[in-house]
């Protein structure tokens, strides 16, 4: 699986500016959106992502952003080999987001799968979100946007809306993109609870926390739990890798990039990874904040979006369930005449699909503190007993939301424990 | 899917007894195991199912049985076609069932892909069990051998026991065997509690019962909840239709033949379909018995092999997990040193396998009442009324243990209401 992208990649080479300007002009329809002599285009590469080569690149007429996969995770080096197969799961995924959710995803002009390179639209003035969040700028339109994408590509590839032999399809497909499903596996779900090479934390600060995890019985029961899940339950076409990161804003546009994780597993993965990223940010802000700029009412509005995400997902969701749908999944037939039974029934899924989505929005909180890859809203704290206090508690609410997400009763438990848990003493301001 | 089989079978001709005799003839190996002049053998169309040709063949040196798929469902005519593939799952799931546990499935002596045809070993004097059962015979080896053959089988091809990208191929392979699973999805979880063409029962007698499990609104939410799981969750390779028909046993053997509707699906829809037809013999005693032989103690024997069947299933299957194993989930290392949290992993997964079994468990015994293919341990009391007496009890049981799957506590618990629900009057002897 590993190591063989050197001898079979057929038709591949990593592309550098140069050679990606010559590659662009030879595609008329791009080269026609740029404009122009090709000689007079702006190459430049701007990957600041775990995995891939990103370029953005500019014309007299127009823009478009490039990704092209590196067979070897980029954070790491060659020494960790990465199937290029992930750029043609990217382009799968992409597609069917351009089809449930369009104008949520960037257009896709050309996809070149021996080049694992996909040539999208260029989101300009959009940002990284999780950059902007750390700014303290607010985006109105998210949390609705937001709500609206993961309801329509979860909702609208699950045994609900898809019948089943056709869902299976491209369940099998999807199986194919396993390798990349193992990075989670191992980075999430394992390694944070044991004693592994990849983990780092604020150290000293964090040692006990990191201590009392790796120790944590209960804790390790439920991550399993939720692990087995990710194995094995292909409920609907997940992203895979939902945080704030994977998200480009502005005020009145929200597009979600990236879905090269993805494939057919839980739906609570992605609405736990925007609901996790987004309780990190309120965690990060004591960091980031000062005696001139407390920044508490952006904090309010932080956790505001936590419930706004989650009550406009499940608002969304179910709306398409009540709609007209072809999946398998409860028959209409068989609640047709009965509303209590259907209510019933859509009480009883919502109340699990939450129970998922707190367990792994705490999944994805835990490893960004303990494991290999962490977020810049806490990284960016320079002195490190600030953020080592920011990030305890943020692994002090992880540890509740994960080990109690069958007894947590709604979302605004959970953002009334993430401010129960800042008032563990005086907010370190500098 | 449905119809295309008869412009693509390629190679394919349904083998009539002088057509199967030339086709064996020609295989060397199998002319060579019956031994002799292929004129002297003699060939019987036996197949009582309601899928498949099945043909015995013996010669003067020995014996083979074989199967050979029909284009379309035998039970009800060539107006329901059904791909021949389902010889090839079979195949595959045969040879992954021989690996897993041998000696506990028949051999497979020569498979014809194009002719949708598996020769394998002759099982004589094995009988169907559920005939076996008819009669009050007792099979003593049975509870042990089924429940090695289900944990071997379920926990070795589970995340447990092989890596998620290995097991991902099969997943993926056996995603296309979803013509087959399509009839459980429709048969089991929809129809029995809906108005639909294929359903019939002891009417007049149940047309009461059968209203109120089509009004029952809690019934309606947990088989839906059944049928996602079916539909969704990739827990393991199991065998689809593990009822008392597909288990041929002597007093000191047992083998599980049929898994043509073998696919990645949950756990406990095997074990459910072992204890759910157990459970419908025992509910049938009732019919068979007399005054002179009122089969009180074998009624005690059939629920005593209920229990059994769940608890060395568990035993067997957590023996298993605490051996050496390959599996991603529940990594061996997160749980080193940490008994208690390796035990409440196990208490907490077979507590969720448990649930599981019940549900399908009840599944399997409601659409065997109200839906298309009955059982014949029911189907032979010739007394409707008798028959009908028997069924409502099962219907009772079915409905207490689909709804309440989570809150019933043990296998005994299950055993103790079946007992109880024939308390409701005189046992109705002939």
């Amino acid at each position: 699986m590993t190591g063989n992208w050197d001898a079979s990649n057929d038709g591949y080479r990593p592309l550098d500016e140069g050679g990606l300007r010559a590659y662009l002009a030879g595609l008329a329809p791009v080269a026609g959106l740029l404009g122009g002599d090709s000689a007079t285009w702006t190459v430049e590469e701007v990957g600041d992502g775990n995995l891939n080569l990103v370029f953005i690149v500019r014309g007299p007429s127009g823009g478009v952003a490039v990704k092209q996969a590196l067979p070897y995770m980029r954070l790491v080096g060659e020494s960790w080999p990465l199937p290029l197969s992930r750029a043609h799961y990217e382009h799968l995924a992409l597609s069917a987001h351009n089809r449930l959710a369009p104008g949520l995803v960037p257009r896709v002009h050309h996809y070149d799968e021996a080049m694992a390179l996909i040539v999208m639209e260029l989101l300009r003035p959009h940002i990284i979100m999780r950059r902007g969040m750390i700014e303290a700028i607010r985006y109105p339109a998210f949390a609705g946007h937001i709500a609206a994408f993961m309801a329509r590509t979860l909702f609208g590839t699950s045994d609900l809306a898809v019948p089943a032999a056709e869902k299976k399809v491209q369940i099998a497909t999807f199986c194919g993109n396993h390798a990349l499903c193992k990075i989670t596996e191992d980075l999430i779900f394992t390694e944070p609870y044991t004693i592994a090479d990849n983990n780092r934390w604020t150290s000293p600060q964090l040692d006990d926390a990191a201590r009392t995890i790796r120790e944590d019985g209960p804790l390790k029961v439920a991550v399993s739990e939720l692990k087995v899940k990710f194995l094995s339950e292909t409920q609907a076409l997940v992203h895979g890798d939902l945080h704030t990161g994977s998200i480009m804003v502005t005020e009145t546009e929200t597009k979600v990039i990236d879905p090269e994780f993805a494939f057919y597993g839980p739906m609570g993965f992605d609405v736990g990874a925007v609901i996790g990223n987004l309780l990190l940010n309120y965690f990060s802000q004591d960091g980031h904040a000062s005696r001139d700029d407390p920044r508490e009412e952006y904090k309010d509005w932080v956790l505001a979006q936590v419930e706004a995400c989650w009550n406009g997902f499940t608002r969304e969701f179910l709306a398409l369930w009540d709609g007209a749908r072809a999946g398998d999944a409860y028959p209409a037939a068989l609640f047709a005449g009965d509303p209590e039974a259907h209510r019933r029934a859509q009480d009883r899924y919502m109340r699990a699909l939450f129970a998922d989505t707190v367990g792994f929005a705490a999944a994805k909180m835990i490893r960004r503190i303990l494991g290999l890859a962490h977020n810049i809203d806490l990284e960016w704290i320079e002195d490190p007993d600030r953020r080592a206090a920011c990030e305890r508690r943020a692994l002090r609410l992880a540890r509740h939301m994960m080990v109690e997400r069958h007894a947590i009763a709604s979302i605004g438990d959970i953002t009334g424990a993430a401010k129960e848990s800042r008032r563990d003493g005086p907010a370190p301001l500098r």
